[in-house]
Formats: structure tokens, sequence, C-alpha cells
């Protein structure tokens, strides 16, 4: 029964009566597997947190900004100047030109910074386009705005079920792409390295979308958050694409603290590109949060000064390659294809070859959802292992008979014994082939 | 000349150039002015933020709360479960009935609980009542979902201009609100304490705005950041009233760490009310923010448990009528009227007495501002004085001709040194006078 005050509520944000969101769902499945066999450890490996501390040298920075009384107060609406500084000494050498403050936004995690640029440039009814699957989060944020998402696929690679595939394999439809552009596209969003493929699009792949961005007068709004985990020899963005210059006018880098620093909870990010783009953004920040917290962006701004000093973002690199070799060792041993990441901190996995007993017994909340749901449960309730059913990264409308039901995405950010353990578990999964 | 990128932009957050915002218009002006008479001082009274650090019990609270590493990784959408046990602990008591834990969003600062309160509840075309003078924030919050501000006056005290007045004497035009209510109406806003008149509703106010919310089925929002600083026997508020128990299903109350604990810069609020309303608001931060600072909500959940062993909040009151004592003493000295604080860290005077010379010479960003800037650019430049000018806090129809126009707004959350030299400034106002 709803209150006469509940009736007032905006219908976008009504869910049903035990309709659960995907995170609530996967963890309530994790405590009551834990409930139900509590001496069998659950590895979580579903949320992409980091089952570690950030560094010392952060959490360092953190005691010492708290220590100052102007780090507990209001931060300039634009960001900490001393972060503005660090990140213009990091992009300016990352992106091998100079950027000025004045061409970034700090603001409340990266969440927060995409809300931004939707804020600062969408109005009712302009359209942008996102490529699935696609970080789910993307999506309420463009419609909050009252503009409309356009939906472009990447292609399942044709032999992902039977053998391991890059990020290369999984294409972008420039076809469809073209075609999806009306006069109302405003934006295109990139996710690079890619939440959940782990695909780091390739210099092609930039240009073409680039070229697309210049035609057609859109702003490509490029998520960076990994920008730190890749695992070729570069990375190759937007803003350092020496075939079309002209592009830094229209690219909006996001990136993140959480995700540098291994702090997801601390709430940091940033908003890069033209000043006369940024502005914008700036203006859209203020009136969402306002300010972001002042003594991490304090911590933020000492702990790249330190990161360059110790080569952190390169040591993290290595480990992240030790971190991926540990877990795809015992698909390569199950003969489990997965798409090889490129970037970031998520495998895909391809397990269409496991069989799931076919009566097994799944509670309701999972029983009508796609298969990808089902094996996640089956794996978090017989082996205690966590994973995403990365469905749920699809518009509704393209879930079933997408080659994703067959899929799980696992985080590997977390320390090495606990991948090793998580192996272990998985390895059980031999039986069932 | 706009670049082809920057002409998408969202026109609600355009400015032209050289037009700015308050902040940074009183912030320049300050900077400048200090440039100017680098060996006198700046008294900053305008933004409300602390001079002096939060209570060592909360600094050592981040301190504690960073070396477990679960708490920098992302908090729950809804909050850290220890804020949310310490919030239901407190708002217990401070309601005199027991609320539980699925009434609370934690959100990130009050500002975006706000917002996320009119996401949860706006849709196009609705519209939400604001008094004014209101806090400048809320106008873009409601307008951002699309919905439609109607305004209603406090009424500007008569006997303003040569005595001083209480917040009583600002009545609320209850005919005008009646009026203004539609079948389109889903929301009023209070906020009390009052930001900039230090107005505290009385149960009189209260009682007539919740008879009306439940005859035309609205939702309250009571923007109550400021409720541990009030300085008379008791703050009533619409949660607590005796005489319409069933407000209770309609009043959404927004609170703040930030103001709480002298930390506006950590950005940790919540949103307290009936658990069908609350599920609305987090729903919609979660699209907002996703999460709230982890360290800092775990900070501020043991410094509530502190702050009640340390009777904090009381001890706080009371500095904060010395505060005042000191503050308003000028003015009773000088004759200039001001309205006694009932509660909040604001000062509204009156200087429709003072006499700025004739031939002053402003700068062209203050030239064609009502009289409240000029003003203002004039305490500090020759005062080194900084106040903010009220009638920023009115819709621009109503800003010309308005009592405020001759009012400064002076923040008072500064140590008690800081005061005192304030007023050995203020005190040279005699020989304008």
């Amino acid at each position: 029964m709803t209150s006469k005050a509940a009736s007032l509520h905006n219908p976008y944000f009504h869910k049903e009566e035990g309709e659960k969101d995907i995170w609530s769902l996967i963890n309530e499945a994790a405590h009551d597997a834990s409930v139900n066999n509590p001496d069998r450890p659950i590895y979580n490996l579903g949320q992409g947190f980091f089952s570690y501390n950030p560094p010392d040298f952060a959490l360092e920075s953190v005691a010492d900004a708290i220590s100052k009384p102007q780090f507990n107060q209001y931060a300039p609406a634009k960001g900490n100047g001393n972060l503005l500084a660090s990140l213009k000494q990091k992009y300016s050498k990352d992106f091998g030109y100079d950027i000025t403050t004045d061409q970034i936004s700090i603001t409340t995690g990266a969440n927060e910074g995409m809300l931004s640029v939707f804020f600062g440039f969408l109005t009712p009814g302009d359209e942008v386009i996102v490529f699935q699957p696609f970080f789910d989060q993307y999506i309420p944020n463009i419609e909050m705005t009252g503009a409309k998402v356009k939906y472009v696929e990447f292609e399942f690679p044709t032999n992902f079920s039977s053998e391991n595939v890059t990020g290369d394999d999984w294409k972008v439809n420039f076809e469809q792409l073209e075609k999806t552009i009306t006069d109302k596209t405003k934006l295109i969003v990139v996710n690079t390295p890619h939440n959940p493929i782990g695909k780091v699009y390739n210099e092609e792949e930039l240009t073409k979308i680039g070229e697309l961005a210049i035609k057609h007068n859109l702003i490509i709004v490029s998520d960076e958050v990994y920008e730190n985990l890749y695992f070729e020899d570069k990375f190759p963005r937007f803003s350092t694409l020496k075939n079309l210059p002209e592009l830094k006018e229209r690219v909006l880098t996001v990136g993140s603290a959480g995700k540098s620093f291994a702090a997801t909870g601390w709430r940091v990010g940033w908003v890069i590109g033209a000043k006369e783009l940024i502005k914008y953004v700036i203006a859209a920040h203020t009136r969402i949060c306002f300010s972001t917290p002042a003594p991490l962006q304090q911590a933020v701004s000492e702990a790249f000064v330190k990161a360059e000093e110790n080569n952190y973002f390169e040591v993290t690199r290595q480990q992240y390659l030790k971190k991926y070799e540990i877990f795809t060792s015992v698909f390569d041993e199950l003969g489990l294809p997965y798409t090889t990441a490129a970037g970031g901190y998520f495998l895909l996995v391809n397990l269409s070859k496991v069989k799931v007993p076919k009566d097994y017994s799944f509670p309701d909340s999972f029983k009508n959802k796609t298969n990808d749901f089902k094996l996640a449960y089956w794996l978090i309730n017989e082996f205690g292992v966590v994973g995403i059913p990365p469905t749920e990264f699809l518009h509704p409308d393209a879930r079933v008979g997408h080659g994703l039901e067959n899929c799980i995405r696992f985080a590997v950010c977390k320390d090495d014994e606990f991948l090793k353990n998580a192996t272990d578990r998985i390895r059980l999964l031999k039986d069932y082939l």
C-alpha cells in the first residue's frame, strides 16, 4: 500500500516491491551463501572495490590534510588548487602537451564527473550515443537530464564460446554508429579501458569515432578511469591522437582518484578538456555537489606527487599483470575462454561450456532472469565465488540471446593470496564441464 | 567567440563573458582588496565556513577510519551502517520517538541530499514552493529536475531600518502561501534555522504549514542543517510537532555533518523521513553520487558517539551564544539594527543608516548591482570586512526596492579573536553614520 505522500514520487525511481538492483541481488545472495555455509569463506570478485588499502603514502596524505583547518572546509567549487596543479602536471606529461588548470574540473568521483558533463551539455530531447555493453550508471545519468540514450553494439566475438579473444575482437559496429547519429545527437560516450570487456580502444577505432565527432559536431565523453592500468606498450586515447589534433576541442576525459589509488570510497574524480567546455562542467558540478570533499582532494594532490617519486603507477601496472596471470591460469587449465584484458581490472569469462545441473533450484529473484544471473547465483552458492552477470550492462531488449548471457565478469582488484584462493574454488568447475 | 563544440552546452549553465556568481565576485573583491592593502588582514565573514578546525575527536575518527581497508572503499549507496546506527540513535533521542535506519539516507553533503529529494519526487512541470529570501542553491537544484519554483514572501519587518527585530518579525505570508499551492505543487521547502535571516520557525508557523501540507497532499522538505545551533530553550521542528503527529509521513528532514562538526569540506549529510519516502531519496542519490565518501562517513559515525559523551552540541551552542554576543556588540554600539539570530551562524544587519560616500568609485562588476552589493564592496575595500549581499537570496524580480538591499549577511562561525578583530574594523563605520 502506498501512502498519499509517497504517491508523489518520481516514477523514474520507482521499483516494485521485491524488485532489486543487481548489486543488492548479488550481495544478498553472497550473504545468504555465507550464512548457509559459515565455514566456507566467500571470495567476492563482484563489485570493483579493492580488497587492500590505498598505498601508505596516500593514507599519510589524508592524515596531513585533516591537520590543517583550511582542508576541512569547503574547497573551491572548481577544485582544490593543489590538486588542480598536480593534475595539470600529470596530464601535461601523459598527454604530451601542456594543459592549464582551467581545463580541469574536480568532481565528487568520476560518477559525478560524468553526471556534471551530462547536465552541462544536455537538455530534454537531446541524444547521446552509448556503446553496449556499458557501465550501467551512464544510462540513468543521461536520462536524468531528459536526454535519450541511443545504443550502438560491440559485436559479440563469434569465436568467444570456444577460444580466448581480445578487446579488438569486440568490434564497434561503425555502420550502425553513423546511422545512429541524428541532428539531436550531442555526445558519444566511450569507456576505455572498458568495463566489463577489458577492451582498450585501438587508434583506428578512436580515429573513426573522432572523425565522426568532428563531422557531426559532437563531443566525445571519454571515461578513462582505468587509465593507469593498461597492459600493452601504451594507452591510446583521444586526447593524444596525433592524426586528429583538433579533437582536443571536443573531448572530455574523465579520471578517478579512487581507481588510481585503490580508494574507491574517497569519491574524488575529474574531467579534463577544452576550457570552453570545462566551464559548463564546473557550472553543473557546482549545482550538483557544490564542492568535492576537501581533505581527500588535498590528500590526492599530495599522493600524485609521491606517486611520481615512487613510480607507483608503473609498479601497480606490473602488479596487475601478475594478478591477471594468477587469475586467468585456472580458466586456461579448464579451457574456459575469456577476453584477455588489455586494461582495467575486470576479466570477462565465457562459461558456456559449464553445465549447471538441470534440476538446480533457484530462488524466485533469479528464476526469471537471463542465464548469466543463474550462473552467478550457482557460483556463489556452490563455490563461494562472486561474479557479476554482465547482461545487466545491456539494454533490457538486448539481453535475451546475447552472447553475454553465458559470461561472468570478475574483478581482480584483490590481493594475490585472495585471487589464488578464488582460483582453487573455480577449479572445482572441472566436474561440470 | 564560441567554438563549435562549446555551442552544444546546456543554456541553463551558460554565463556571459565576465558574468560572475556572487561567491566569485565577493572572493575576488576580497582578493583585490588584500593585494591593494597588503598590510591589512581581511576578515572574511562571507561564506559560512569555519575559521577553526573540527574538534579533535572528529579528526581522530578520520585517522582511525582510513587505517581500515573497508572504509577506503565504496560505502553502501544508502550509507555506512555505523553512521546509520549513530544517526538512528541521535534522531530517536532528538525527535523523542524511535526511528529506524531505513528512514535515513546518507548523502554527499546536505546539498546533494536536497538534490536527491528533488530528483526522487519531481518531474518536469511539477511545482515547489520556496520562501524568499532562500538559500540560493535550492533554485537550480529544483529547476534541474524540470520542475518550477514558486516563491512566497517573508514580509520584511517594517521597523527593521530603525530597531532590532526577531525571526518572528519576518512573517510568512500565509495568504500568499495558500494561493500559491496548485494541483501541480508537490513540495514545500523550509529552512530552519534560516539562512540568511537567522529565523527559527515557531510552532504556530510550523503547524500552519503542516496543515496545508496535509490538506493539499504535499511533502515538506525541511532543511535543518543548523539544527544544533538554536539559541532559545528548544528547537521546534516539523518532526516533533505534538499537535500534528501525522506530519511524520510527509516531512523529510535534511541534516549535515559539515555544519554539526565544523567540517563543511567533508560533504556528509543525510535525509530522514518515512521509509516509504526515503526509498526514493536513496534511489536518486545512488544515481547522482552513487555513494558518499566512506572514510568521512565512518569518522562522522564515531564523532556522533564521542559528541554525546562530551556534551559537544550543548557546549557548542553556548560558544555560539558568546560569538553572537561579541559580534553584535559593535552594532549595538553603532545603533545599527540586526535580526537577533534564534539559530544558525549568520547575522543579518541593516545598514540603511550607513552613508557610503556619494562619489565612491565601484568597479564595473558592482556598478549595476543593487545597493547591498555596493555596500559589500565598500566594506571589503575600505574596512577589510567581507559580508554577503543578501538580495542574491531573492528572485531577480524581487531584488530592487526590497528591504534586503540595505542589509549584509555576516557569518559568525569564526574564532572569538577573529570576531573581536572584525568588530574593531566595523566600529570605524561610526564616521559614516
